[in-house]
């Protein structure tokens, strides 16, 4: 078996790649090669199969060729420009979110007799506000507030049709706001909720833009690792012609989150976050959805944690080794 | 006020120039020059205002900005490959109702303190069965089931997201089927909604590929431009971030259009319809919607027939000069 994944060098990317390189296989079929895609190169990764690392851009026109050349038969699209960058630059936007995933779509069209699996990662962005008060069921409609949710709202669509079609087996998967991300902040609206636990988990300042209330909808990335494996390998009869499904996850609110954190790691490390209101940012997020009730994606056997707690320990063991800094 | 009509050869577009040559203004704005638009050469109509005619295909660049030189305040776009070609002939629908939809968004987008009121003509097939039981309300999702359903889809989104960043005043308008549609056939699959009433009045026969108990939604090709006219004029502020509209219509069912017939005209005109099922037809209708609750739509003053029979009068009317072939 053959991977692609496009976007390897990204954090998301990166753990996916090493859980395929320590398992080896994927549902069950062992892997024979896999190439890295990004437009950075992708880290080093040892693995009981042979990994190609290529650096390129996407959105040049004959990229998406030369990336299917081999004929994968498990592409991961994760590539994208996030969600503030692709607010702050409109046409680099619509270039890498929208350009870049209809070459890759099409390039696999043009193959004939080609018909891999394809996992498209969306975002819960293609939801916008006003929201109804009850958390949001699977056919809530395509409202985003953001150039980046209608980009992957856009996503969603031709990833329907080109399945409908035929030309691949696509599935889209609506991840959470994933937490902890390690590493460093990235240009995400939506990097503070990883920040305020990040950051005191490692003896270091956190700001915190928005107020305590906000409710948010989050998976951790070891889980969202496990629903693109999910989404590499399970049958895609039942989706029919639905081919996006918003992902489980954990809802809380800023508040319970800090809780957790005390919980964890106690009151010193939960002092390092300070309240440092910022309007743009409390803007975007109060555009966002807090709470869904994912049942068709649970019932395809996705699973995600069942507290912020256990996401933070999460972090703690697989990014910290781990020990707090107290 | 200068009006530029993409897609004015077509039906609705020739109906709408027509209207607004009669009246010679629009929402009480004397019109001082129009543009009608297509692929091919546009009726020549006479009008208290000067007409340009120009033939050209909109999704070859740099067309979209000449047609836009002039600073359109109100710009129609209704220029689509419909539904049948569209699945018929997959990359030409994208070249047409995707590219050439964003080649005219960007274009207005680059010309600085331009913007213009923009609307856009989209479609019930932006959604797909399974349906509920109930009318669909305004909340319901977008799930095409065609490749032209997808690209009205991807339509709206751009409408909405660049219309939010202020590049232009935009609004979707979702038409229902539009009967009876004059003239001749065109490659629509919902094309046998008119054919069944305009041939049977016109003394011709005509084929019904579908069963009596199919329901959908109608209005008149008068009700389709009274909806574009209200969209030009009216105040956008209550649409928010979501700007395109379910039109309302009638829904009556095929064997209520053929007693609506009857009443009209009387069982020698109905009994020229001819049964024919077609299979691949009767999968295509079966994916549409049947029955609308167009609330916001009808809020903000959109207005259609209230009955089928109003509607095959104003066929008789409009198109027959009040004469039916007994």
């Amino acid at each position: 078996m053959r991977i692609l994944v496009i976007g390897g060098a990204g954090m998301v990317g990166r753990k996916l790649i090493e859980r395929l390189a320590k398992e080896g296989r994927l549902g069950g079929t062992p892997i024979t090669a896999l190439t890295a895609h990004d437009v950075v190169a992708p880290a080093r990764i040892e693995a009981p199969f042979p990994i190609e690392t290529r650096v390129s851009d996407i959105s040049v026109p004959g990229e998406a060729e030369a990336l299917i050349a081999d004929r994968p038969d498990i592409i991961f699209h994760l590539a994208a420009i996030v969600s503030g960058e692709a607010e702050a630059d409109f046409e680099k936007g619509y270039r890498i979110n929208l350009d870049g995933t209809r070459y890759l779509f099409d390039a696999v069209r043009a193959v004939e007799g080609y018909v891999p699996r394809l996992v498209f990662t969306s975002s819960l962005a293609v939801f916008g506000a006003p929201y109804p008060e009850t958390p949001i069921e699977d056919d809530f409609f395509l409202t985003p507030l953001t150039s980046y949710g209608t980009q992957k709202a856009m996503g969603e669509l031709l990833l329907a049709d080109y399945s409908r079609r035929g030309f691949f087996d696509g599935i889209g998967i609506r991840l959470p706001t994933i937490c902890v991300r390690p590493g460093k902040p990235n240009k995400a609206a939506s990097g503070f909720f990883s920040g305020i636990i990040r950051e005191p988990l490692a003896g270091q300042e956190a700001i915190l833009p928005v107020s305590e209330d906000v409710v948010h909808w989050h998976a951790s990335p070891r889980a969202a690792v496990g629903f693109l494996i999910h989404a590499a390998t399970l049958d895609t009869a039942p989706l029919g012609a639905r081919r996006s499904l918003s992902m489980p996850g954990t809802a809380a609110s800023v508040g319970e989150q800090i809780e957790a954190l005390r919980k964890v790691a106690g009151d010193k490390v939960v002092a390092r976050i300070r309240r440092e209101p910022d309007p743009v940012v409390a803007k975007i997020v109060n555009g966002w959805p807090r709470t869904f009730n994912p049942e068709r994606s649970t019932a395809l056997g996705f699973k995600a944690e069942s507290s912020f707690e256990e996401i933070i320990r999460i972090h703690i063991a697989d990014e910290l080794g781990g020990k707090i800094v107290d």
